[in-house]
């Protein structure tokens, strides 16, 4: 059937059906209080209503921009970190070859940035850059977030000396705040063409903004089915549909009744390498707002069947505290067979004619048997196919899913207090303007 | 100095110093039971002296194999899976630029495939080769291993098509036992250069072997300087150093005790994008020797200054069952500036003319005081610099580790018996001969 399916049927040697279901009024209530904008951080409930409130215009905008870059780039470096690159970087590694990078006519090129402080990567990138045609397009709500800024600093220098300060103005975007902050300013007075992160999403949420859209729409993605596949998502979850008819209402009440019975890490498992990045999307978005107060189900992946010869062991036979997310998509987009083979050595000829989908199929069919006997439960979520509509269907559905499950462990799943004690001794040992005394402490508390 | 240096400054706020040296007698034991090969799974131990073992001719050998492959082949796609492609894997993404995928002139490309069943995948790789001059390395102890050799016969049927059947063996290396199984039955009738693994070195102790020797030849990569780290690392790990001298001997203490005191989850910390599947090999090293028998630490990784941005929340502030052991490296390989700005918009001028390394250290050093202030306590682990002596170094560093590790927990961690469940229950669903019993029982299970 042509729709997202959650099948909880491999997690009930662990947790009774009860037990899942006991927490179908708490849900609802979760359900009212993200509707009615009257739960724990409801100052950043932008994203709920993010699906039906983009406009054609907003869309097209995007779209026309994008257009543009795509023309005069061959590589286009989006700097961001956080809920600034994962939305974009899942979408894009969802929906494209496995070898772009390696294939000469997939242009532009899209790299991601602003995301790390290595000295090696960023020296890579200039010397990379030195030879290409290039755009860039900044994301950050106040342009004074360390690792963006430091790489957005480096890079339009760098595009300024390759192709002038005016040419370099017209292949830089921002993403920002709409009238807040030094990115804002800045794009203001070099005139870069700018779009507006709302003030009510925060970084986790994003994707559906032009945060995520337009790196997507520059990978040559169409963002109109992405952003219709999270409309119909957004219908599929909302309060009107039944508790048990609600995928977003099932799934959180699942991986809560198990967090509950002490299994306190979540794997969400992918059967093909496209979906690594989406994964990655998903630990920041349940590992940040769940992950507070001294509780959370700390969020891990796996890409299987690769990572059944490395993590498999410990999933089959380890500390039996993990529980599995299998997230499957139904049909590839290439056809492939196993071609047979006379002489046989490789003992395969089993599987002569066989699709590879269906060989991978029996494999996670098999593995979840395995794992589920093993003590490991298995929440199954599946999708038709990884298309457009059914990548934006899913950014949807687990955060919605998120914001219940948060509701449901008790905690604001919309604020992230703890990324700021490192970054605040980073700035005293570094001594930012303010952080003087910091410093001090920090310094003779390190022996420095 | 120039040494690798394992700091427990920042775990003795969870765990007292006499609980981690308290383990000093138990470590000095299980050094005897490696070298005297005594203790579980015995037959494995072939790794343990490899580095002193393996002659000059044999990595010359290796070496001139790899160079004529390079001569001829603008993509060698390697075909292993688990041991067979991350010990690889990890060592060239550790030692190559983060960009030679884009990098026209960096030649031959390195494609790791015959790790997955996706159907994309394999279908977008035939699609890439179908314009290259390309080069097979397959590496499987049976040959009969399903993802490796699915994706081997697709790619000797393609590459025997594009260039006839004596060019292709002529391009085709394949590593494998010395006599038995279907790998080496196949080469040795189609006339393969052939590489030998050693029936007493399990998978993911292989990266010292030609394994992960030849590929990393062919990335360029200098296997005698890799080797000599590796044999280093032997000395400074061998039972004669004592306990508080002996890296392997402290971080395999250390992450007992923390286990101990349920700290069930270790995260490897890397602040360079470059050590990411060094992370992954690691996970499988640690994962698959000590996760069985319901116990052992689960192994997990971060890519930081990224991560912060995604994982940092959590591990400051969730669940207080995480430690981290923090892999730093002390130089970059190139040098880079924060430049000036004049207008200061981003307020960043308090960085200008610093090295992004040092800012890079600050986060590093704020980032364990932070997390060790919030309860995540943090082993610190040193080398000098990302060279092929270093990463050589480290491959065996944590491969005498874990052993040490595995023993100090009970288990035998050379073994890996729970990577066969998915196996029998994918074979018996595929119907592969030997599994029709399993495979009637295993659908009537699952209602198919």
């Amino acid at each position: 059937m042509n729709q997202l399916k959650v099948d909880l049927s491999n997690i009930y040697t662990q947790v009774a059906k009860e037990e899942v279901f006991a927490l179908k009024t708490k849900i609802a209530q979760n359900q009212l209080l993200l509707e009615q904008g009257t739960g724990k951080g409801s100052d950043f409930l932008g994203w709920l209503n993010l699906p039906s409130s983009i406009t054609k215009e907003q869309l097209y905008d995007i779209q026309h921009t994008a257009s543009e870059l795509r023309a005069k780039s061959d590589v286009v470096v989006i700097v961001g970190i956080g809920g600034s690159y994962l939305g974009a970087k899942a979408a894009i590694d969802s929906l494209s070859s496995s070898f772009t990078q390696l294939t000469e006519d997939v242009l532009p090129k899209i790299i991601f940035a602003g995301n790390s402080i290595c000295e090696d990567y960023h020296a890579e990138l200039l010397e990379l850059l030195e030879t290409k045609r290039y755009s860039i397009v900044v994301i950050s709500k106040s342009g004074t977030t360390t690792e963006p800024a430091i790489t957005f600093r480096v890079l339009k220098q760098h595009l300024e000396r390759q192709v002038g300060k005016t040419e370099a103005a017209s292949r830089i975007v921002a993403i920002t705040d709409l009238s807040k902050g030094a990115l804002r300013k800045l794009a203001d007075s070099e005139g870069y063409r700018t779009f507006v992160i709302p003030d009510d999403v925060g970084g986790r949420f994003s994707v559906l903004t032009p945060v995520g859209l337009l790196p997507i729409a520059i990978a040559g993605i169409d963002i109109v089915k992405l952003v219709e596949g999270a409309r119909k998502a957004m219908d599929d979850t909302s309060s009107s549909v039944a508790f048990d008819q609600n995928p977003a209402c099932i799934y959180a009440a699942a991986r809560n009744a198990l967090y509950q019975k002490g299994k306190k890490v979540e794997i969400l498992v992918n059967f093909t390498p496209r979906l690594h990045y989406l994964t990655e999307w998903w630990k920041q978005l349940f590992g940040e707002s769940e992950g507070k107060e001294g509780k959370g189900i700390f969020p891990a992946g796996v890409d299987f069947t690769t990572d059944l010869h490395s993590m498999g062991q410990y999933i089959q036979e380890g500390e039996r505290m993990l529980f599995e997310t299998v997230l499957s998509v139904e049909k590839p987009s290439h056809r492939l067979v196993v071609p047979d083979d006379p002489d046989n050595l490789d003992q395969l000829n089993f599987l002569s004619g066989k699709r590879f989908s269906e060989v991978n199929l029996m494999a996670q069919m098999g593995t979840i048997a395995a794992h589920s006997d093993g003590g490991v439960p298995c929440i199954s979520i599946s999708i038709p196919e990884l298309s457009p509509y059914w990548v934006g269907y899913l950014f949807y559905f687990f955060e919605r899913a998120c914001a219940l499950s948060g509701y449901t462990l008790g905690v604001n799943p919309f604020d992230q207090p703890g990324v700021e004690a490192y970054k605040r001794n980073m700035f005293a040992l570094l001594g930012k303007p303010g952080y003087e005394a910091d410093g001090r402490k920090l310094r003779e508390k390190l022996g420095l």
